[in-house]
């Protein structure tokens, strides 16, 4: 009798609130020598979402991948990306999704999860990990903002994982059916230091606040009651 | 009411013989203007296969892009890849899978298939296409040799697309329970010129003939009853 494969996980993460948290989850659940991270740069428009990745996997213990996936992206005028002559939207997602008859928001990325997830299937099973973690949640899918965070997308995209590796690996996304507010809850019990994330579309020295991430972000922080700790220590940064 | 979009097809191409027939049919079907061609290096042993990719995009007329996706297989041992120790087994897929207790076979490329198809996907949906086509049959499946190759898994992959896209994407993949001598059967209706595909694992200026995929392709043809082009064209350039 084969005995059952030890659960190794790698977690595709982004510096943000739902993937360090996520993180936080598998480092309880496996133990950080356990838990791989893979972060993905795709040509966005700053890199401080790279350097909080990277600072959360050092404050885990996590031991990290990078890859560079931008010049499947050269085509698309995505507002996200930096050679997109379009603006990123200063709206909620529910205001733009008023305005794009049932299309995705404009700084979806053409299949861009879906892509992550492949690389970071292909990752997991060079480093002989039984399951790859994606922290795609409720809000994030809400009105279809970004179909590649449904949970019909998360089913076919685990089938695929599962099919197409023979079965050595599935795909986790325990947020997949939870708010924002949800994950930042988990992520209080957890400890998970929010201060070293960042989610804001646009780069520079302090969130922008009016950006669709922004506005989420903020709207789940205050929903739990508590001041956003990258916003203090921002704060802080600019009073010094 | 809105009109129905213009059906355009992005084609993953290698430039063997599936891929190869897969973008003569839909050049057939839409014309050279509505097809796109994607080619991806992945880290493989050699660049054969790429200059056959790029032969066959221009015999068709057909635009094509190119793309490096070798990063996220540098912790991978497949022996496929340039940077592995391992060798390519000189059987074929049959004999091979006695051995794997189940398992794919060393030339499996971990969830190669899938993260191409994603980079397919999202290139897809830049070049404003409404379906990516992909060229696996079923002798690639066959005893999972391949689980990235299975109706299962091209199945997942197409929910996942659909799903991933809101729509507006669909996979196509018309030869998933072929044989190859099926496609080459096709093939040859279609005129393809297979004298300038390449299939063979290893580099060099004539197929080994001893690799998995060179003992498929010469059954294949057999099976048709005539001689591979490939075969007498490189011989042809041996007697000069």
């Amino acid at each position: 009798m084969s005995e059952r494969p030890r659960e190794r996980a790698l977690v595709l993460t982004s510096g943000g609130v739902d993937s360090s948290t996520l993180l936080a989850l598998k480092v309880e659940q496996l133990g950080a020598e356990d838990v791989f991270a893979l972060c993905v740069f795709y040509g966005q428009r700053h890199r401080r979402e790279l350097d909080s990745a990277r600072a959360i996997a050092r404050h885990y213990g996590v031991e990290q991948r990078f890859c560079d996936l931008s010049g499947i992206f050269s085509d698309s005028d995505c507002s996200l990306l930096e050679h997109s002559s379009e603006q990123v939207p200063r709206e909620s997602y529910a205001e733009q999704l008023e305005k794009t008859d049932g299309a995705p928001v404009s700084t979806y990325v053409p299949f861009r999860n879906g892509l992550f997830l492949s690389a970071a299937a292909a990752e997991a099973l060079s480093l002989r990990c039984t399951e790859v973690c994606y922290g795609a949640h409720h809000d994030d899918w809400a009105g279809n903002a970004y179909p590649d965070c449904s949970a019909a997308f998360v089913d076919a995209m685990g089938a695929a994982i599962e099919e197409g590796t023979g079965g050595q690996l599935h795909l986790e996304a325990p947020f997949v059916r939870w708010s924002k507010a949800d994950i930042v809850r988990e992520g209080l019990r957890l400890g998970v230091p929010y201060e070293l994330t960042w989610s804001c579309y646009n780069g520079g020295d302090r969130p922008c606040g009016t950006c669709g991430t922004c506005i989420d972000r903020a709207r789940a922080f205050a929903a739990c009651g508590v001041a956003d700790p990258l916003l203090e220590s921002t704060a802080e940064d600019e009073e010094v």
